[in-house]
């Protein structure tokens, strides 16, 4: 192995923990690099546009820095050898506490508090929920929503797991099922988090019936694709308060209109696409480390973490 | 015994815990009871207002509904032999979850991104922290402090606990000091957590002197009393960025004036004194048990529980 092209940004340590894992190869630093770069690499590490990938006849790692991994998965039908890594791992801790903030946030009313703090009104909004004792389903048990998870439980929370294949049950959750329970289990959540590809089977997951079925108090939760959640179902649930909440950190469309009523629903948080990103430097840190594994397991002919396949479960 | 009086608020199922404690004694709920209750009265569940107390001669436990004692201790020099009991235990999970949801809030810029919602605006507002990995000061480790450090723990943070006077290490935290170690430690706290209860020694504790110690990302958090801190100090501090925020459930003085600048800091979160009460119904309940135990054991002659006593460490 001669070169690896790093196209996501990397801090002075990054390029030190980098440059040590490729030991011998060439690390070159380009966030758009020209085709003959390209043309060179045998890694490249970050989500480079995958239309340039045409022109890298010796690519043997693409390292995505992002855990979703969209399109890029198509490039192993004509590519089969390729090995395809996400960043799956570097993403958990913050999202999952971005999003338990949120819930506390909705849960003890503190954006209400936020709104008419601008007035100085030393006023009483009631009654709050709690995390002890409430249950929490958790559709998707990636990194994301087991960390998330992790955190209700240590919360006192009773949690259950939903995944789109069989598996047994992390120490995480209370219990676990699988999609096809769901109708049965969204009447009696107070909370519904929800960290899913996006994939044919998860678009709409969360339906108009399916947001009928939920209890008044219910917050709901998305992390993962906006498209998961009919969005206009949602607009009317939050906007009649046929459900106690909704926090979002992705939307469909995205970004959202910014006539678009879901920002004016005052049981509703908004924020835009950011609980992930380089927002906390942890994540940076994480996702260098998944790639420096992978970069050492190539040059070693070992393993890689984080390998990803044609189908993959959620 | 013969007459239990209930002063604080009692659900339906409340009374029914309350009377089985009480076997074979009168309970009479009276929000606001005449002299003839309370002179019969050998039990009160509730904070009744201390000069209504000087006519109770039959009076053995005083079961408070709050955490805090205030001016009741003064009570135990004319009658010592008064049972004198507060609520601690009830109010930790109510307050140690909304204040971590402030936490987080402030940590994520939740607020920042609740404020621009109203306009719809789909705007990255910057990188954020973290409590993983995060030094976190606990000053007061009572039930409210406890209840805080663990959360704390539980998502990766480092505790150090402050109490006045000496005492082991908890489980939920990684190193005890007094407060004689807070200069020394402040500097390095990113979170403060302040819930001590009003005393001389604990008024001003977060002084202007202390404050100017904090770092630039520090957020200071207080559920005790607002005069632990420099109110000014903190203000000025919030204005000009020296520290990265505030999230106070009780300020100095309260309520805190609808014309106080410190409404208007955007790194600060105001709650008008709610974090606690019966805002959440496990409290209520919480409350109730605790005085359920407190009244079978004076009917039983044995020790009750959260026992005040006239000189108290926090």
């Amino acid at each position: 192995m001669s070169t690896v092209l790093v196209t996501m940004p990397a801090l002075e340590t990054h390029r030190s923990v980098l440059e040590e894992a490729a030991s011998g190869a060439t690390v070159i630093y380009a966030s758009n690099p020209d085709d003959d770069l390209i043309a060179q690499a045998e890694v490249i590490v970050g989500n480079l546009p995958i239309g340039r990938l045409q022109n890298a006849p010796k690519l043997r790692l693409l390292q995505l820095n992002s855990a979703g991994v969209g399109d890029y998965a198509l490039l192993l039908r004509d590519h089969p050898d390729l090995l395809l890594a996400n960043a799956s791992g570097a993403y958990g801790l913050a999202i999952s506490e971005h999003m338990f903030g949120v819930m506390l946030g909705l849960m003890k009313r503190l954006f209400a508090y936020r709104d008419q703090q601008q007035s100085g009104a030393w006023n009483d909004l009631g009654s709050v929920q709690g995390v002890y004792g409430s249950n929490v389903l958790v559709i998707g048990l990636g990194d994301i929503g087991g960390e998330f998870a992790r955190r209700c439980k240590a919360f006192g929370a009773h949690i259950t797991g939903i995944t789109r294949s069989k598996r047994e049950c992390p120490d995480y959750c209370d219990k676990i099922a699988t999609t096809d329970a769901l109708d049965e289990l969204l009447p009696g959540a107070d909370i519904v988090f929800m960290s899913v590809p996006e994939t044919k089977e998860t678009i709409g997951l969360l339906s108009e019936a399916r947001i009928a079925m939920l209890r008044k108090n219910a917050i709901v939760l998305n992390a993962g694709r906006g498209t998961a959640i009919d969005t206009d179902a949602l607009t009317r649930a939050l906007q009649s308060d046929r459900i106690g909440g909704a926090g979002l950190d992705v939307t469909d469309p995205e970004p959202l209109p910014s006539d678009h009523p879901l920002w004016q629903c005052p049981n509703c948080l908004i924020t835009p696409h950011i609980s992930g990103g380089y927002h906390l430097k942890e994540t940076h840190d994480r996702i260098i480390q998944i790639a420096a594994y992978n970069i050492q397991a190539v040059m070693r002919g070992e393993p890689i973490r984080n390998r990803v396949r044609l189908e993959r479960g959620y």
